[in-house]
């Protein structure tokens, strides 16, 4: 990575000590015949947390949608340690552990009902970029979050 | 239908007196390239819709489908009247409108955001059974609905 | 309906006596924990048999979307009357039952693996708009099937 | 790893040397408001192709998971190169990368409509288990795979 400059730095800085919270309820349809989540279906609780990490900072991403701007995964790592059903709440616990020029990467674990370590059900790692649709330019991730700074 | 006996008739007119409302918030992955909610999407609200309101009347679907216990869509008609995107949460409004001996049939009407009429995104009709997965066997709607009426 | 000049007429009387089979497969996340297909997927599987009707008359559904024009539900009625389940294939019959002025209505039947009557999964009928996504105009049925007819 | 004896090596060199191409076709309902296929979507297609996979070693994925046979996701990586939308057709690439006691990784890499590396869309990792689900125990991979090495 390339030299950081001052104002960068606090930005990163305070990003790096961000963390979100989000809960959300299966659905019937998230499941499988295996009777339990489908693997793909963590990455829409991805997307649910890194929402709900964006709207912590100030930030409305339907509006954000609206306007063009969206959030374009480049690399997913999971591991699925344990299976949820219908019926369970899951908790998606969001932390940023890098911040690139034009990409953010963010781990995503997510528990069920509770925030215990006995229930984790999946260890994820994302990397996602911030992209204006109008244009398809890389928006740099300093600049898009320099506002919470304040 | 045939004749109802008096015990079934009080269970069936409480039912029919009984609504919920349950919000949802959209997926990004609900939506589609045209931008706005898939059609098919808002059979899963139905499905959030009945859950809420089966869970209403202090049963735990989640709990129920660990026994065995499904709800199968026997029929559906969905009317699409305005998009949601995401960004929006979508309230369901769930009411009986026919109990049948082994269907019960609602009508799910999705709001965006709030009640107001001018909001109302789809009118649908759905007719559901209760079956018990253990035997394949549809269980009576006021044998299921029973206890709820005391 | 208001009344047909004949040009219309000649592509109205085409386009209903036009048939379509599609066969597609059952995805794993196509079912859920009933292990059977989600009520909501037949959705899909009638967008796939409107694309195979849609490409029989020369029309490029993927090449159209990048022009901006898509096929909205306008309304939907289905009836589950067999369940299918991963390791099925599904054979859609998209059949027109009427042409209106800017809405076209067409029969959907699901059948699993072959056409024999005794394996009919679904019965559905759907109303779709064609719409230009540029200026949300619609699109007159006739006039955007009007070429097909030479 | 433990030692792996004669009979075993000779199951996992055979799977080393197996590799199979699937395509499918992107459903609308795989694209989001991005208008491009969601991220979780590639998931469903290493579905698609592990089950081609283990069809083409004349195992019938349809018929073992109604024997209770299923394929759960251990862990997954996708890297994410380029974007696919409805229209086109995904050409997945399956290829057996490690063979564990229980677990079997392979690369899963999707192309767009053809195996030209320039369009390469996704390359992906994923360990898979073999379990039954009548006793959820673990199957160990040469003896799922023993008879197709005849």
């Amino acid at each position: 990575m390339k030299e950081v400059n001052e104002k960068d730095k606090v930005v990163i800085d305070k990003l790096l000590g961000i963390e979100d919270f989000k809960e959300i309820e299966v659905r019937v349809d998230d499941t499988d015949l295996m009777q339990v989540v489908h693997s793909n279906k963590y990455l829409n609780y991805f997307d649910d947390g890194f929402i709900s990490f964006v709207q912590k900072l100030n930030k409305d991403c339907g509006a954000l949608h609206k306007e063009g701007i969206v959030f374009p995964v480049r690399k997913v790592e999971i591991e699925y340690l344990r299976s949820a059903t219908f019926g369970d709440k899951i908790l998606i616990h969001t932390r940023v552990i890098k911040v690139g020029n034009t990409s953010i990467t963010l781990a995503m674990d997510c528990y069920k009902n509770n925030k215990s370590k006995d229930t984790l059900l999946v260890k994820g790692t994302i990397v996602r970029l911030i992209m204006d649709m109008n244009n398809n330019n890389l928006i740099k991730i300093t600049d898009f979050f320099r506002d919470f700074n304040q």
